[in-house]
């Protein structure tokens, strides 16, 4: 099967940022085979189907790097809070009575969300994954999932086995679009003991690591009376930077810490939105540029965002640098695009696979419909699409080679199933009577 | 002619923020007549329409207090550059090729981009004003018009000769949706002798006055240094502040100056985003809501922003704040939505009009389409459309009781003209030859 979208602008993203003015991409199976000027493809090229690129802007799938996709259900729930009330009035009582087969219609909501912005590719921590994985498998998306881990306690070894079991279950599956990462929650919910349990496990498997890392100031103080460090050295010190990392939001850092994730080449999920919502500050972006280190974007849980729109946090990540330090020449809209796409494909280390449109990639393609009012006139595309676009511009979508939207109609997803399941178990968690235990988790 | 929004939620926005669940408003010409649960409503009321409210959210029309319409041409010019070198190489020297014909159509893109987005109401200022009036005209938006000023120079009394003659010609015309306000640029571009005369105009019209307000903290300075005092101090000397003064931007302010502006009830239009993407700064939104003055809401123009969304300004009025000062608590989504409604509509002095749904105001009437996925689970309204919420899911849009939008189409507006005039207009002024003088302006 193969399908030519034709008469289209490309921002590829590759190295050079190359853009084709009225180009054509050929999709075989699941990967690009052809892609640039309409001359440079045979004449004689057959193909089953024909997509007219007119008014479209063709791009890499955008790439979410850190997300809780079944915390669809706590959209909304205690916006406005502090942190702490928030967590342990909100969203505590209510993951308690969360039960592992909720999460396939929660995750589903979050993939249907997201496959409409745009995002090819996202990257899940959260307490149950199962779910999770079959809403993967089911709805065509790309899922790197990490069953979330904290510890030592009674259950600690039990995770720790999860995580085994979901990469046996699922590594590589679903055509492959489905990766397992090991998932320390944090420094202030692993022990060093636990954490050094789980780098072998990663490394027994061949997989990296997702954690939260320097969130907020109050982890950072913490960490410092504990361990008289800071948790980026505190990592550095206990080896956990050795590998593959991928470390969530990074707000608080110190200059010495900045040199510490550049030297181990740790990946970081820039999550703006989340960390403005909450509270917890404004990550040195720049500073983290400067040293080279790899930036990726993250809409973190519904909970704490409330979307998840990769180009809101494209914007956001290109806004606030400005507006914070005063200097309107920080993380251009180019930048800003870089991160959404190529730069999460390497925080995941899947550049190989998807994060620009390159002849020999997976059809990871996203058509942005430019027909709007807020796109004219013409003119510089990624200041338009950073600056003045929407998810809701996100016409078409393309994951491994199969379409999973089209004129912004899911093809792989039935939304009203989902309302329907989402609706009825948010009724239940929502119920003021505690249900009986059932299937509960930590 | 009455129409009736049937089976609707409803968020009036009123000063108890009343909800009402399945409710109703009527529509009788310009004017909502019944507001309110179904039952209220007389048996025997006819109505020539109806309109199905299932999945939809009816608001108060957003308003945007600042914004420079006709600048939609130059979206996306000089993104990522210093704010000098941006007005000086980009801006001003295709400013200089722009022609008083050309913004009618600029600012009939401009609204439509924003009748999309759910705003009813702008408050523009620019260096023409005719074409905008007529855009205001024909597209059925409300608009309040401000003729830029600045001088004293050799064209300096000309300009305010046409503030007068915009008032003669348009006040309370196209159905009393359009109003006057004197437009002095700011304290830099206007001497005090300017500034007097200006405010001797508006007290003969009876016209309030839209300034910029100490937007960088290079005006401040500069300030200063001319006359040793901050521009709201200076103004506040000059007896400007003693009428209806709305003043955007406020981003570098005092304490004393926000006690002035509190105690001459001056109104102001913050403008997040494109004080983030200039680099001006961020403003001290949570001590001015602190000392009651009235904030509302602006997009500034398509070149600083880079769109003309108020859903997208509240979404970061309520973000940036609590980011920046580490502060969750700060600027809640109802807030938010306040400043981009009511608080509008008191910026403005039109409270009377508009800016709330309550029976007896002018219908300027906004459903949201909650089918998405982003809506989902229904929970808190106030926070799912500020956090959560885009301009693409405005479906419906009255002014004035004319209906301007329907299912997301259009109705007075013809996109492909304006494209293409505009498109011409581009073309135009992109040239790399200078135009010969034609109606040129400052």
């Amino acid at each position: 099967m193969k399908t030519l979208i034709d008469n289209i602008d490309i921002m590829t993203m590759d190295e050079n940022h190359t853009f084709y003015k009225n180009g054509c991409i050929l999709i075989e199976g699941d990967s690009i085979v052809y892609l640039g000027d309409k001359s440079g493809l045979g004449s004689g090229t057959e193909y089953q189907s024909r997509i007219d690129g007119k008014r479209k802007l063709a791009l890499p799938g955008f790439i979410n790097t850190h997300t809780h996709t079944a915390m669809t259900l706590f959209r909304g729930q205690g916006s406005d809070m502090p942190l702490m009330s928030w967590l342990q009035e909100k969203i505590w009582p209510l993951e308690d009575k969360l039960k592992e087969t909720d999460t396939y219609w929660l995750s589903l909501l979050a993939i249907a969300e997201m496959i409409r912005g745009g995002v090819t590719t996202f990257s899940d921590m959260y307490m149950f994954m199962e779910g999770t994985a079959q809403a993967v498998r089911d709805s065509g998306v790309r899922g790197i999932l990490a069953r979330g881990l904290q510890g030592p306690d009674d259950n600690s070894q039990k995770r720790l086995q999860e995580t085994r079991e979901l990469w046996q279950d699922w590594q590589d599956k679903a055509e492959g679009r489905i990766q397992v990462m090991a998932g320390p929650h944090a420094i202030y919910t692993c022990q060093p003991s636990y954490l050094l349990e789980i780098a072998e496990l990663a490394d027994e498997l061949d997989i990296g690591i997702h954690i939260h890392l320097s969130e907020t100031r109050q982890e950072v103080e913490d960490c410092y009376r504990e361990y008289n460090k800071s948790p980026v050295r505190l990592l550095y010190d206990l080896g956990i930077l050795d590998r593959h990392v991928l470390a969530a939001h990074c707000v608080h850092l110190s200059p010495e810490d900045i040199d510490i994730l550049a030297e181990k080449e740790v990946a970081i999920s820039h999550c703006p939105i989340s960390n403005l919502k909450l509270g917890s500050g404004i990550a040195s972006v720049g500073a983290m540029l400067e040293k080279g280190i790899t930036l990726s974007l993250g809409t973190d849980g519904a909970a704490s965002n409330n979307n998840l729109s990769i180009m809101k946090e494209m914007s956001m990540a290109a806004l606030i640098h400005k507006g914070v330090k005063e200097d309107p020449t920080l993380i251009s809209a180019s930048k800003a695009l870089e991160m959404a796409t190529i730069g999460g494909a390497s925080a995941l280390k899947m550049e190989d696979k998807t994060g620009s449109l390159t002849a020999g990639k997976k059809a990871d393609i996203v058509l942005i419909d430019t027909g709007s009012p807020h796109y004219h006139p013409a003119g510089d595309w990624a200041s338009h699409l950073v600056y003045s676009g929407y998810a809701h511009d996100v016409d078409t979508v393309w994951v491994n080679g199969q379409k999973l939207m089209e004129k912004k109609q899911l093809l792989t997803i039935d939304l009203e199933s989902v309302y329907s399941q989402v609706d009825a178990i948010y009724r239940r968690i929502m119920e003021r009577e505690q249900p009986k235990e059932d299937n509960k988790k930590q």
